[in-house]
């Protein structure tokens, strides 16, 4: 009577990929929908991950000089016209303000889909000298596009991100920068989400709108598709003329200053559960997980466990983000709610347990089972959590490693490609032409010429000719 | 020719207090202006100042059993409409979205200038049980409000703020809810931003669009005017009941349940501004300020300076937000630009000091020196920057005590508001009439019905009726 409702079984991912995502997005209770098309609520659970994963990206962006800043949330049209790239790449996809109160604005007004003319618009106000350089800003906030088909965390309307914006002296500091933020995000993404990644360059046909160069990670997801995890571009100085941004150089000449973007979103928050997660629910990586323990009291009215629970909470709140559920639900119920959740370990304690001063750690990742001494907690806990984040990892790493294939002609590629999903490794002779053709006979476009390229074959996979560079291949979110 | 420009002067508050105002904002760089009309760019040191107060509210809201969630940017027109009030109050002064892409809304959308429906709504689909209660939600964010004239911090179209929201299973509970968290902003004010604050209930002209009460801290500027600073709303059922959200109630009964908002904004930096600044800048209450401590090597190119400056950095670091400045500028423009900036403390260390195993301090507030040995720094420097806190909120307060009056007629109240600002004690009789007379003869609003009543007079100020409280009038921001 007192129970909430069981958690309900979700749909298997190797029956219903999809549906299996949406149940997990729902039943672990990330998000909810509104009455705003395409938009999305980010519930407690959800944004506690958003969270965490904004605190790891904002202290390395502190640490390597990076200030926060907030810019306003329109852009005029005339603004966001200046850059002619930029415009043709954005326009078509924002949404746009008319109206202030009762009036018709003169002028329309769209909402920031990303914020480079904002910024340009800025620094052309801010930088005169070589020594007003480097500009290292970043901001936190959400953008819209307007999308036509929408899915929680993977393509929203309003999406969360930071996007920062880095104004340099030179070209070359300007693409260390690019290296160093991808960098960041690799680490984050490898180190803290458990996701491996690949670094690469994006080709001419999927860079950013007004970039001379995009840099990506790319990352598997656990069917074999593609996800975009974060991006780094360089603009060279091409924002810099059209708002007209100049600074006197160290020679005494006026020069315009080279441009970086960088940016990573809730899109990541997608990855984790497509990389992560099992038929049970959602699987979270420890170090972004907004409860790393959970502690299920067994037998929780027999005197003494509920205290004990709490002091153990007491005790591991000083090396865990932790969590007593004393609520009236049976301990079944507690294991399958938490499990959907993807709390990395569950610490069972009960009278018997009490007995024999230990308790017992079941980890999510591998349902493997330990009993714990409670004087070892200390010590056992933080080593369970690592070994959750490696197995994550590894787990990441062997799928993406069996869904790998290469590619030396256009058979092979229709082999690799077809029915099934997976990183196909394939040299190209960089036209876009053969993007196009891979994209229309396999369905896969070219998701980065990794940083670490392989000579797959001499000549491009698609038309024969000699090839340039390697690229990964594949269908993508 | 290594200088930058001199800091110049700005203008003196006795002279021209909007302009000195308006000088800090510019000159202590805090924000920037762009093309689009009322909105602020906040720049760096102004948005380390707003992440400091964020933490400082963040962590209480938690300790609170608070969570934070996010909510869709837009509200369609249809949501916005359901509560009479609400929307009576807001659809005046709010930005539409009318396009998306190249095609025309079906439904227009408004940029939120509040989340209330949003909220709403989404608590229509979570809340079912007295079980699922309290919901205590809060939401950090940006808001628009198409204003026609802005001044930075005080009045922008677009601000940022945090906007709780919470439902409770009884009446009681949701106005102690309204309580609480107007005891967190006073505590805010009171001991971090060193503010002090009139906390009371708003007559019901000066109450929330859609609220059945709104409580407020009222601070007073330098200049005697107010700035409402936080504020704190009790809603009843009233939204509960446009949005149909029901719960099953411990008598298995369906229920209402009871609702609370409650915000602060980047208003309370333009408070900041103005409670503390003096002519020399910015003067800000240590607890918030981006640099707690800046230190100055004197003779910087005198071997040995420069490494005793960074190696006290190093030790200081791990107590107070510490900065040195090594720039080519002469110590005088160093102390000039962190006057500006309104750092607390200042630490200069030169040669001499060197010599003495010693170094000055300066106080912000005070310009008081001190000659403090090194080895004293840990103990000291927290001394000084509580002695600093101490003496704004004491400063503030003697400003607040001086500025405020009290009048029994309206003679009295004439007299006290003619050519100058500061708050009236009076009494009211509760009419409408009365307020507004008083807005009319003497240009002031009514601030609040402090919680702590004075026995003014037993009749109204204005129409001599019997009275009801006594309420704080002034001329506000």
């Amino acid at each position: 009577m007192a129970q909430k409702k069981m958690v309900t079984a979700i749909t298997s991912m190797n029956e219903d990929f999809a549906q299996w995502y949406t149940d997990i997005v729902k039943k672990a209770e990330l998000v909810d929908y509104s009455s705003v098309r395409g938009c999305m609520i980010l519930r407690p659970y959800g944004y506690a991950i958003w969270e965490n994963i904004q605190k790891t990206l904002d202290q390395k962006f502190k640490e390597t000089g990076h200030e926060n800043v907030g810019m306003p949330l329109f852009i005029p049209e005339s603004l966001l016209q200046k850059e002619k790239d930029h415009v043709e790449g954005f326009a078509p996809e924002v949404a746009w303000v008319t109206m202030g109160g009762n009036e018709k604005l003169t002028e329309r007004l769209c909402v920031r889909p990303t914020s480079e003319t904002l910024f340009c618009e800025h620094y052309s106000h801010v930088i005169h000298s070589y020594r007003d350089l480097p500009k290292l800003y970043n901001q936190w906030c959400s953008v819209v596009r307007w999308e036509k088909t929408t899915r929680p965390f993977l393509r929203t309307m309003e999406f969360w991100w930071q996007e920062g914006h880095t104004m340099h002296e030179t070209a070359q500091e300007a693409v260390e920068e690019t290296e160093r933020m991808l960098n960041i995000y690799a680490d984050v993404c490898e180190n803290f989400l458990a996701i491996p990644v690949i670094k690469g360059r994006k080709t001419d046909k999927e860079k950013f709108a007004g970039a001379e160069a995009t840099y990506t990670i790319e990352a598997m997801m656990h069917d074999g598709k593609a996800l975009q995890s974060g991006t780094s571009h360089y603009f060279g100085d091409g924002f810099a003329k059209a708002f007209d941004i100049t600074f006197t150089g160290r020679d005494n000449t006026l020069q315009y200053p080279h441009q970086t973007s960088w940016g990573m979103s809730t899109r990541i928050i997608g990855a984790i559960i497509m990389t992560h997660g099992d038929d049970n629910g959602l699987v979270l990586p420890p170090a972004i997980a907004p409860i790393q323990t959970v502690i299920i009291p067994v037998a929780q009215h027999t005197p003494g466990v509920l205290d004990k629970a709490f002091e153990l909470k007491e005790r591991l709140s000083k090396i865990v983000r932790v969590k007593v559920d004393d609520s009236d639900n049976s301990p079944g119920w507690k294991f399958a709610e938490y499990e959907m959740k993807g709390v990395p370990l569950r610490l069972e304690i009960g009278p018997k347990d009490m007995e024999k001063n230990q308790c017992v750690i079941v980890r999510r990742d591998t349902r493997e089972k330990y009993f714990v001494p409670l004087e070892d907690l200390e010590t056992r806990l933080p080593e369970l959590l690592k070994a959750v984040h490696d197995g994550l990892y590894q787990r990441a790493l062997q799928n993406r490693t069996e869904k790998t294939t290469s590619a030396s002609n256009m058979e092979e590629m229709e082999a690799a490609t077809k029915d099934k999903n997976g990183f196909v490794k394939a040299m190209w002779c960089g036209d876009l032409a053969c993007e196009e053709k891979l994209k229309e006979v396999c369905g896969v476009t070219s998701r980065c010429m990794p940083f670490e390229q392989e000579q797959i074959a001499q000549t491009c996979v698609c038309c024969g000719k000699p090839a340039k560079s390697m690229v990964i291949w594949g269908k993508a979110y």
